[in-house]
């Protein structure tokens, strides 16, 4: 567990025995935890290995719960952190100054999926996975997809617009999303767009709150857009003879309008750690890189005749034979390779993730920047992730390095690292979020103007700072 | 030309000689207009009868200018209006206390089309048809298609979000929009997103400027996505014998999966106004109302397939027998039965156009709310729109009406018409904005507390209040 800051640093005040109590009559006793040993499970998320304990945990089940802890963490000026499942990598949801922390685990509801208007009402507290699951089973589909589907929950999807392999077609969790509704920081109610498909009335405030990191309100539930499942699906993994030619396939599949859903690569470091875990397939032994394609659409023969169009592509560019399936088994298998490398990255080292993104031409300039920037260090890059986005994942790997070299190197090839990737015409971060591992970056990426304009909306939203301190920004 | 609201009561000054003069010096005299003639051209735009004259209106040629006059209106306190073409309908770009009309005409660079990003540069001076002329003849696609299209501007389009037919599968403009540059009321410059195609870095001021009707910053410049041009389209007439079997089909459409680029609905009053200008096709004659959709795709043989299942849907729902073209003389006669509606409504009478919206499976109820709107003060509604998004535009007569019995029966039918809107669960404007013209009505769409919010945000991007004053909110 890491020492928090004072939560008199953000003009706040530590939680007393006396709030437990109030917060006990607001929600009962069940619902406010403060031992020590159950609020364990409310320090982390899965950045890092960073933990800090918050003063106590709520887990409100109505809206009106909800407002009801804001009201008094505003009136006393108690910190309060939203909290979903906890799967986030920017530390979103830790509680660096203590407080309160808010998880929406039991606002779980699905309110409605209605096929007449394409739409969705979930709660904050549903899990992504049961969603898609309930929504597939009426053959409609909601097609965001992070690696943590199956326990992420729609709230933390909102907070920090997660995004996954399909977002190179379909965009990330905010191109989905029609409306919210929230709780704001001083308890009152906010309902911001809705069923309705076009809206021009007023700020767009859903489109400000998706990506807002818990620091502006709290997202209760959201009005989700859905469309027909596609009928048919069809993966190819595409093996390259040069990392370079992998990454530089990836633009023209889109110029050529082979419109991949999801356009995935990995590089052989990648490969080699799932190696250890199960034997991948033959074909790709010698590859020094390979993209994993789907291809979705209502017409398996359609899907067959771009699958060529696709191959002819990849061997113009050098590419090996691509190995292809269009039954769900032979799929699955496929993409195995590429979903089980974030595991298998974790089996192999402590390490730290990149989360850079660059305009799609700048691809092969970024994965040589990676590798620079770490070999200036001595660390070992690994890079893999959404290519097709222009967003790789680059781990810098620990190894045997001792923890304070470590943490010296580390900081130093991200710095440089992510220098490139502004320098590129790139972000910081494509779908992690700031939250509290990249505040230091954000003026690498901002304007000390642009930085002040930031705050002055928190401002708007929670003049007294109480939302999710010491995130997003510097200092 | 109306009466102008006092500066003064937003606090701001009059524009005074001096300032006119400092103008001059900062942009040259011939970027400043002066002579009340000459004004004449940035009084209105094409909201109704409305216009206001500017004291003064600048043509920068750069950004800096643009910030040049944006300090000096800061200081003096001066009102700023921004304006792109004056297509708009909410009278956005309105100067209704005189003071400085900003136009970005000559900001009309195409900084880059780039294939290999698939991204547009466009300054916000730039007409919207020519961008897609550009960007279509490298095979690009850039989706977007207000009714205004060939002299509308992507600084307007931006500032009101603005859609057409082909939202309803490719959504509004705001969709399309990767990063804005522009020029906060300080004079200062904001950049936010860029080429990427994800970014969490921060608040995505990027979604809150678009649609924020020029009153939170000046949009110099945005950086638009783009797709491979879909390689064929297919247009089909779906006559229908009543409104509301016309309007009950839209549903059917999105959840059968035919994924219609476009889904417009036309009613027989409409068709009858078209007929006054040229003959409608024979088998129009009958039918109660109409559906005129778009497919596209890379196949034309798909296209044809999809349009016979479309067609068997509309027997089913009683519709008669289709007119479907896929070359593109056969599908341009077809559309132009939808594209003259504006102009025949126009040649009819005065009229008010209320941009309604509601959720797709409410558009029956919407019909019905329209008409009885209407008839409880004797006047005719006209219905037609962008029914694929829920999205009608009710159109009310004044015919033969003295213009204060017009006034008077067309703001009861219009306040009764958006009450029943909001109680469907519609927003009261779709595509059109606030404005000036809509902004006694957000308190029908926004509590009281949700106006506040709004309010400050504007504050935080505009503290002293120079940008388009006294739009979007009431008072």
């Amino acid at each position: 567990v890491s020492e928090r800051v004072p939560p008199e640093r953000f003009g706040l005040r530590p939680v007393a025995a006396r709030h437990v109590r109030e917060l006990e009559s607001l929600l009962g006793p069940a619902a406010v935890i403060s031992e020590p040993d159950r609020l364990e499970a409310f320090a982390g998320d899965e950045t890092e290995k960073l933990r800090f304990l918050p003063d106590v945990a709520v887990l409100p089940a109505s809206v009106e719960e909800v407002a009801a802890v804001l009201r008094l963490a505003a009136r006393e000026l108690l910190p309060v952190v939203p909290r979903a499942a906890g799967t986030g990598l920017s530390g979103g949801a830790l509680p660096v100054c203590g407080g309160i922390v808010l998880a929406v685990d039991r606002l779980d509801r699905v309110r409605a999926i209605d096929e007449r208007d394409l739409v969705a009402e979930a709660e904050a507290g549903v899990v992504l996975a049961d969603l898609q699951q309930a929504v597939e089973a009426r053959g409609l589909f909601y097609p965001p997809d992070p690696a943590s589907r199956e326990t992420c929950r729609i709230g933390g999807n909102l907070a920090e617009d997660s995004a996954g392999p399909r977002s190179c077609k379909y965009g990330s969790t905010r191109r989905w999303v029609l409306g919210v509704e929230a709780v704001l920081a001083d308890g009152s109610r906010l309902v911001a767009g809705g069923r309705s498909r076009k809206d021009a009335t007023g700020y767009n405030l859903t489109q400000l709150l998706v990506g807002s990191e818990g620091t502006l309100a709290v997202i209760v539930a959201a009005t989700l857009r859905l469309i027909a499942k596609p009928k048919a699906t069809l993966t190819a993994v595409l093996p390259f003879p040069t990392l370079a030619a992998a990454a530089g396939a990836v633009e023209r599949l889109f110029v050529e309008g082979l419109d991949p859903a999801a356009c995935e690569l990995a590089e052989r470091a990648a490969l080699d750690a799932v190696a250890r875990l199960e034997p991948l397939p033959p074909a790709l032994a010698a590859s020094a890189a390979l993209l994993v394609v789907e291809l979705d659409g209502d017409d398996g023969e359609e899907l067959l005749a771009r699958a060529e169009r696709l191959d002819a592509l990849a061997r113009s560019l050098g590419g090996g034979e691509a190995l292809v399936a269009d039954d769900a088994a032979g799929q699955r298998r496929l993409w195995q390779v590429r979903r089980r490398i974030g595991e298998a990255v974790k089996s192999l080292s402590v390490y730290k993730e990149a989360d850079t993104v660059v305009p799609r031409s700048r691809l092969v300039e970024l994965i040589e920047a990676a590798r620079a920037a770490a070999a200036r260090q001595g660390l070992t890059a690994l890079l893999y992730g959404h290519a097709g986005d222009g967003n790789l994942h680059v781990n810098l790997l620990q190894g045997e390095l001792a923890d304070s070299e470590w943490e010296r190197r580390r900081d130093a090839a991200e710095e440089e690292l992510f220098r490139a990737v502004v320098a590129l015409g790139g972000r910081i971060t494509g779908e992690h979020g700031i939250g509290w591992t990249q505040r230091h970056l954000l003026p690498m990426a901002l304007s000390e103007r642009e930085i002040a304009l930031q705050r002055e909306i928190k401002r708007a939203f929670d003049p007294k700072g109480i939302l999710n301190p010491g995130k997003i920004f510097p200092g």
